[in-house]
């Protein structure tokens, strides 16, 4: 009898999922205008077998920056929330932190006088709350914060502060054959504790920038100790060379945002995929509902209009941001 | 009509499955020794809603090393016959390696004394080899080359060099919700133009060691230059940190094998997930239908010993090695 009892609990669950197939928009959160258009237009296409555009399943990836593309970034990076609080729960053994940059103005709260040393100010801040713990002790440390920490301005939790239509596309997209990276910036170690639960992609999909670790026994227990090394740069032309290093194929579809021109050589890696391709530049204009910003010299906008990407206009293609939203 | 359709052809799909899992054994190359009941065991256990020792299919990760392995590392590491081969090729641009180790022995064809350079004369034949191209220009030179190279002694095809009770084990894995990945030494642009094919672990799962590469722009389209610097060994203590960097989670199976206590810490690794795991240490003693070898100190087998790790001897527990066999 078994066989046959599950194979009618299978024919009610492939009853279940056509239903909801033909009955619901896969993207309830994106305005009826371009980006939507083209994003079902590309899906349809690479999974219609026997149409010249069709892609394999196995070649069906997608990667994302995250910070802006996936959930907010400002008024600063999150992660840079997240090394603030460990500064400041590190202080008290740190009592030289008090006369030292860019600690000292941390320690007053004033994020934009310490991050005026720039990239090597960022550099020793992550290096002195990142490093020195075993990657087990590091990721119950981010798990633990991100469980209770809150955007200042919305007060919503960071894991909140993710974008609805994007976790749509993800979705959609994997309903599809598509396998979905998150390819940013940002600490690998930071992002995996969480990005499984958020945004359905587990940690063996994400790639970002690390550090070094090393291989110790400790009571007997293996375990890994975080370094204060740079392992790899995942931003900029790093972005191409951690997917060929991690993912080893080129993605059919890549989304970024405008920032800092840090997603333009993933799109453009994207793009030289010699199968049907799109790519996505996330615009945030949108001073009501989220932040507005630009970069100073237009890259990411002008690379747009020079290679035919997508430009995503929160104000206009976004029907909600966050889901917590009432508009 | 169409969704009825789908319907009733999704109802043969399922019944076919249901038929085929019930009535064949899937590891039919193992013997019914220890190691085949520790496995279907560990598999059942792991994978029973309710039981104890269930685990989350996310959480189902299982990693393999290559060489020894998977497939044949006997009478060299097949990277190494790509390598030489490579050097044949190339030598006419380089008159200079008639005079040079570890060029000129190789090209003598004594393989033994291009060795006797040790870790050094290794790097040096793979910078020559393996760099300075772009990554799909290598690819492609891997592509060829294994669709023609042959083993010296079974006159196979390397790709038949696959063990056949390891690709029954990884489908079977696969099967119940593992996810099967690769963590070698060997360079993992090496294996990965061919891993899909053959043992059915796509590019993103495959874990290894790696050169560096440079972001270009050529021709107006980008690429990706192999240059002449490691990026990183994914050998001995180097396995644990390439899975935390590239999966992020402890395995809860893992096989290696006896040729140069390159696995004991992966293994190690596997063992200290927090929930049931099995660790496979394969051991090489089967000079007729294989190669007979060991350690000179036998720290994978002493390992094993220590730590109840589950040896996997090749004559009395595999009814099948490779599968042209007609033993």
């Amino acid at each position: 009898m078994k066989p046959i009892h599950n194979t009618l609990g299978l024919i009610a669950i492939v009853l279940a999922s056509l239903t909801t197939t033909y009955a619901q928009d896969p993207l309830p959160s994106w305005n009826d205008t371009a980006p939507k258009k083209a994003i079902v237009a590309f899906v349809e296409k690479v999974t219609k077998e026997g149409s010249p555009d069709f892609i394999q399943p196995n070649e069906r990836i997608a990667t994302f920056d995250n910070d802006g593309t996936l959930w907010c970034e400002k008024p600063m990076p999150i992660q840079l929330f997240f090394a603030l609080d460990r500064v400041k729960e590190l202080a008290p053994q740190h009592p030289e932190w008090k006369d030292k940059e860019p600690f000292a103005s941390l320690l007053k709260g004033d994020v934009k006088a310490a991050m005026a040393g720039g990239e090597h100010a960022l550099l020793e801040i992550v290096m002195a709350t990142h490093t020195g713990m075993t990657t087990g002790e590091f990721e119950k440390m981010v798990k633990d914060w991100i469980a209770t920490a809150k955007h200042p301005t919305t007060k919503q939790p960071f894991t909140k502060m993710v974008y609805q239509p994007m976790i749509e596309l993800l979705a959609y997209l994997r309903a599809n054959g598509f396998k979905t990276f998150i390819v940013s910036g940002g600490g690998i170690e930071f992002m995996r504790p969480w990005t499984e639960g958020v945004y359905g992609i587990p940690p063996e999909q994400v790639v970002g920038s690390s550090g070094k670790t090393k291989y110790e026994i400790r009571d007997g227990q293996p375990v890994l100790v975080k370094l204060p090394e740079i392992n790899f740069i995942d931003d900029k032309e790093g972005k191409p060379v951690g997917i060929n290093q991690h993912i080893g194929r080129k993605p059919i579809l890549s989304a970024g945002n405008v920032f800092s021109g840090g997603d333009i050589a993933m799109l453009r890696y994207c793009q030289s995929h010699p199968g049907a391709t799109l790519q996505l530049m996330v615009n945030h204009d949108d001073a009501v509902r989220e932040f507005a910003y630009a970069e100073p010299d237009d890259a990411s906008l002008k690379a747009a209009a020079a290679n035919g990407w997508m430009v995503v206009n929160m104000k206009n293609d976004w029907k909600k941001i966050f889901a917590f939203e009432n508009k």
